[in-house]
Order: structure tokens, then C-alpha cells, then sequence
């Protein structure tokens, strides 16, 4: 246990005073002068709880910008509060900093963390800071609102129901591939807003907080797609007993990645088993794809059918054109 | 950003499953298998919200029992709960673990939780773990109810309350030297089970939510006192815009902490500035000290009166017996 450190007014409620007490405007967080925060949930709603940390080295890269780890580390949780149809009501942040880590960096930071705030309605409610000696850490705990019985769960789906994703598949995991590998966007031909487009979806991912109602009304199960369509796919499978079958061909994909996979084929594993997508995973019910779809476009988010559920027992199968079953070496990727 | 490691259910879903799926026994939980959690609060009720995170090699020793730092991580954040007046509704755990951890630390692990999920009725209700290159680090998040508008805040003292605290004071932050001073136990003249005692008090806080409810009903203000007394009652000052005037001779003090104190009179400071006490120190109106010393006595916990708010500016003084301030080179005591 390292020597402490003495202090009038400690050095880490300075630090709190200075970069996070300015976010935390919603009334229930007291400033970050109190020891917890206290929210109202809406009548006859219940609680949605999440928490996911990203990890300098593991998750995002030491030299990333410290608005975007921010954005990033907030956006994973939100991603989470998307899928299960819950309205964002705040979140806490554990943040453990190195020594390295300098006023700019956290002003930085917590210009990140406000912009997403403003954006996605998710207000900084309390919080826990830490010099550690190891690696910076951002742990956030996030919470949302849904009516009563409706959040959307991992093992909802029915047989008969349709799979529907959001967004684009594949482009975060290229866009590692990117930045571990100087010479891959030539050899796929990518042009730089190609290039820009993949390094982007890796760095910031676009939670879909936006259509969480229309979830909540149209789908019977969901989940965000954080480890790979595949898995996660998987995963949707095993917790409702079901078979579902993917049309590989159906996968909605960027331009830039339609272009690396013309270039290289056997990318389709890292686009279908890749992680870090953040977008949904849905099961609905057939009379209710163009609902969901409509009301998904209003909100500016593509969604595309892309399979079927059946009954079965829990596994997830991925056809191409001619109807055969690719095979994955790896079906879900892990920073574990 | 380390490579991936792939795998076709994830380790990190494996060692969930294995450690922390047991321990979900909460509904809302959905058995770790799910992206959230989901559970209600109780109607006219708030939520109150707090997050922790304890590092190895700052907040625990590196080589301290698993199931010592599962309790620790839990038990920081259940007392600020406590200090609140708020009943505990579950927490969520994120969980960084090095290479070195191995099944039989987490096994460990699981089961200091376990025996505080159950102690304290607070569930486990979702969680994330990954490894780090870093430092085990273990940051939670916890939550409990009050009835809307009851949450005990951190300035709500009024002029001519008691300033009041539980158990007693200073015996981690003596611990804490016994632990890096192989010699002081003897110079203190401390037999074993002093000794014992006060490395317990460091290694194990007792948070005090056997008397959330009685503290909701008492206490015009309080927090808990994990920076040092003199310090958090200097925040509870500035926060209520007060002054405090504390009797140094009426703060409760340990068996082991008198034969320290005799030995070594300049330990005071320690004593009173350091931190991990992780008692609650309340601001009662005059005519309800008693009423809350017995509800306290029933739950089993020792509840002194030290001290008087007055009209102020925000200072807390401690006096001794002559009626002479202390002055503290450091009133607060900091990890950071």
C-alpha cells in the first residue's frame, strides 16, 4: 500500500472540483459534493443497470485522444442501455489515472464526457477518482428507465421472428486491423474517407440510445453487438433456446468494408466475429419489422434484416449465397 | 491495444459464469447473462447512487486475501449507503485482474462477497471483468433506496446540532502503520489482540446500515469518515456553511488505540486525520441524540456524541481538554 499523501483540501477533490464538478448540472448529483447521488425513477418504471471498463492497452490506445476514451467509455454503457430499451437516466464514473496524466488530458476528457452527456441526455451523477500506478481505467456504471416488464432481454426471441441489426457490421474490427497493420488500407484499396470511416467507428461508436422506444415496442429480445455479430448472435441463441440462421449476403456493411472484403475475402470472419460494432441485435416478429424499421428511420438509424429464428437448441448458423455454413475458427473475440 | 484472443465462449463469459453467476441469486440479476440488470424501486422511494474503486498497491495490499479485498471493495461503498440513510438494492462490479490471478484468488474473491451480499443484503446485480496489464483493480458501484426527499446530505447540519460518530476512530490509519512499521507494536506496548484489532480494522471496515434507517430519521446531516475525521468534518462544514467545535477527549477510541495514544500522545493526529474509518458522522438535533443513541444500541452499534454545530463559516475545530485547538499539518488524508 503506497504512502499517503497529505492534503488541506485533498488533491483529489480538487481535481473533481475543477474537471468534473462543471458536468455534473443534473440536481441529483449535488455537484459531486456529496457522498452518493439521488434520482427519481418515473413511476411505474423499473431500473436498468450496466457497467462496463475500458483499460488503457486493452481497450483503447494509450496515445487515443482523452476525449475520445472518454466518449468511448461512456458510449459502450449507453450501447448497453440501447439494446435493452431503457432511456438513459445517468451514470457514474470510477476513473483511475496515472501519474503521467496532466491537466490537459483531463480537461480533455471531460470535454468528451460533456459532449456525450448533451448528446445522449446521460448525466454525470457521481463519481471516484484515483492515481493508480498501473493503467488508466475508466469504469462507468450506467442507468436507465424502462416501464415495468419491458426491458428488452438477451433471451426474448420467438420462433418465427425475424434478426434485424443496426448500423454497419465489421468496420470497428477493420479499423484495428488498420491501426495494427501500416499497409492494410492500400492492400485493400481503401481511399482515405474509407480509411477515415473504419479507424473512426473504432474510436467512437455510435450507441443506438435513439431507438430504445421503438425496441422496447417492437422487439421480443435483443442485445448490443460488443464481440462479434457471431457471438453475441450466439449468445441471443443460447439464452432463448432458439436456432437462428444469418444471410451472410443480407449483413448490412460500409463502403469501406465492402471494399476490403472484395479485396479480401476471408475478411468476412473478422466483419461477422469482430468486436467493438455497438450497434443491436434484435429478434421481431415478422408484422412488426416495418414498424420498427420505419420508426428506426425517423431516427435516422438504418436497420436490416439480415435472418430468421427457429426453434432449435441455441445455436447461431451464417449462410452465404449458395446456402452453405461458413465455419468459424473464433466465433467471438475477447479483449480477455 | 493488445491482440484479441479469440475464443468460442469467451473466457471472460466462462469465469463469470464459474465465480459471479452463483452469487446472482437476484431475479433482476437474469443469472450475469444479460447485457443489464433490472430491478425496482420501491414506489415513493429514490435511488441513491455511489461508486468506489480499490487499486492493489494503493487502497490494499497486494498480497492482502481475496476474499478481504472482495469485502473491502463492497464494504466502501456500502457505508456511504449507511451514511446516507439509504436500505441497499444490489451493486455492480467491475473487476480488473492481472495474469497472476488465478482460479483459486477469484474463488476467494466470490466468496468474501458472497458472505457480505448475504451480511448486508445488497445482491450482486451485473458486472464486467477483464484483464489488465495494470493493477488488480476492483471498482463497484452501489445502490440503495430512500423515501423521496429523505436522503441524509452532507450539508444539512443546523446550528446547535451534536456532531455525533459511530464505533471508533482511528484504528485503521494505526493499523495501517503497524503494517509498514514492524516495531510500532511494541513501542505502543500493544498486546496481540490490540494488535489484531486495529490491522482488522484496516483490512475489514464495519459499515453502519444497521442504522441507515435510524440516521434518515435523526440526523439533520452526515457522512461517512473515510478520510480522516477531522478532515470530512471539515467537509461537512463547508458544506452546511458551519462551524464545528469537537471535544478531542470525547472521540470514541479502540482499547488498542488508547494503549497507542498513551504510549505515543503525538499519534492524535493519526488518529484523527487518518483515514478508512468508515464510521458515520452525523449532525442530530439535541432533543433526538438520544432516541438515535438507543435506536443505534439496538442494532448494535456505539453511536458518541463529540462535539456542536454553530453559525460559521465552514471550519471545524478540535479541542483538548485545556480548550486549546489542534492544529493539523494535514487535516485529510488522500490516496491520490
Amino acid at each position: 500500500m503506497a504512502p499517503r499523501k497529505p492534503s488541506q483540501d485533498s488533491a483529489e477533490d480538487r481535481l473533481i472540483a475543477r474537471h468534473f464538478g462543471p458536468l455534473a448540472t443534473h440536481p441529483g448529483a449535488l455537484g459531486l459534493a456529496d457522498d452518493a447521488a439521488v434520482v427519481a425513477v418515473p413511476p411505474a418504471h423499473e431500473l436498468v443497470l450496466t457497467t462496463d471498463a475500458v483499460i488503457a492497452g486493452v481497450h483503447f490506445f494509450p496515445d487515443d485522444p482523452a476525449d475520445a476514451v472518454a466518449r468511448k467509455a461512456l458510449r459502450v454503457n449507453l450501447s448497453d442501455l440501447a439494446a435493452k430499451g431503457a432511456k438513459p437516466l445517468g451514470f457514474l464514473l470510477s476513473l483511475a489515472i496515472t501519474k503521467d496524466i496532466d491537466d490537459r488530458w483531463l480537461k480533455k476528457f471531460a470535454a468528451g464526457l460533456r459532449a456525450d452527456i448533451k448528446k445522449f441526455g446521460c448525466p454525470l451523477l457521481g463519481g471516484d477518482t484515483d492515481r493508480t500506478p498501473g493503467l488508466v481505467t475508466v469504469a462507468i456504471a450506467a442507468f436507465g428507465a424502462v416501464p415495468r416488464g419491458a426491458m428488452v432481454l438477451r433471451g426474448g426471441a420467438r420462433p418465427g421472428d425475424l434478426v434485424m441489426v443496426t448500423g454497419t457490421i465489421g468496420d470497428a474490427a477493420l479499423g484495428l486491423m488498420l491501426r495494427q497493420d501500416a499497409g492494410a488500407a492500400r492492400r485493400w484499396g481503401l481511399d482515405s474517407s474509407m480509411r477515415d470511416h473504419l479507424l473512426r467507428r473504432l474510436a467512437r461508436p455510435e450507441p443506438r440510445n435513439a431507438i430504445a422506444a421503438a425496441l422496447r415496442r417492437y422487439a421480443h429480445g435483443g442485445m448490443d453487438v460488443s464481440d462479434g455479430l457471431a457471438g453475441d448472435l450466439a449468445k441471443m441463441c443460447r439464452a432463448a433456446r432458439l436456432d437462428a440462421v444469418v444471410d451472410v449476403a443480407r449483413v448490412p456493411l460500409s463502403r469501406a468494408a465492402r471494399a476490403a472484403l472484395a479485396a479480401e475475402p476471408a475478411l468476412i470472419e473478422t466483419i461477422l466475429t469482430g468486436g467493438d460494432d455497438y450497434e443491436v441485435l434484435a429478434a421481431v416478429p415478422g408484422r412488426d419489422t416495418e414498424r420498427l424499421r420505419h420508426a428506426a428511420k425517423q431516427a435516422g438509424v438504418a436497420i436490416t434484416e439480415i435472418g430468421r429464428v427457429s426453434a432449435g437448441s441455441g445455436r447461431a448458423r451464417f449462410v452465404d449465397r449458395e446456402g452453405r455454413a461458413l465455419e468459424f475458427a473464433r466465433p467471438s473475440f475477447s479483449h480477455f
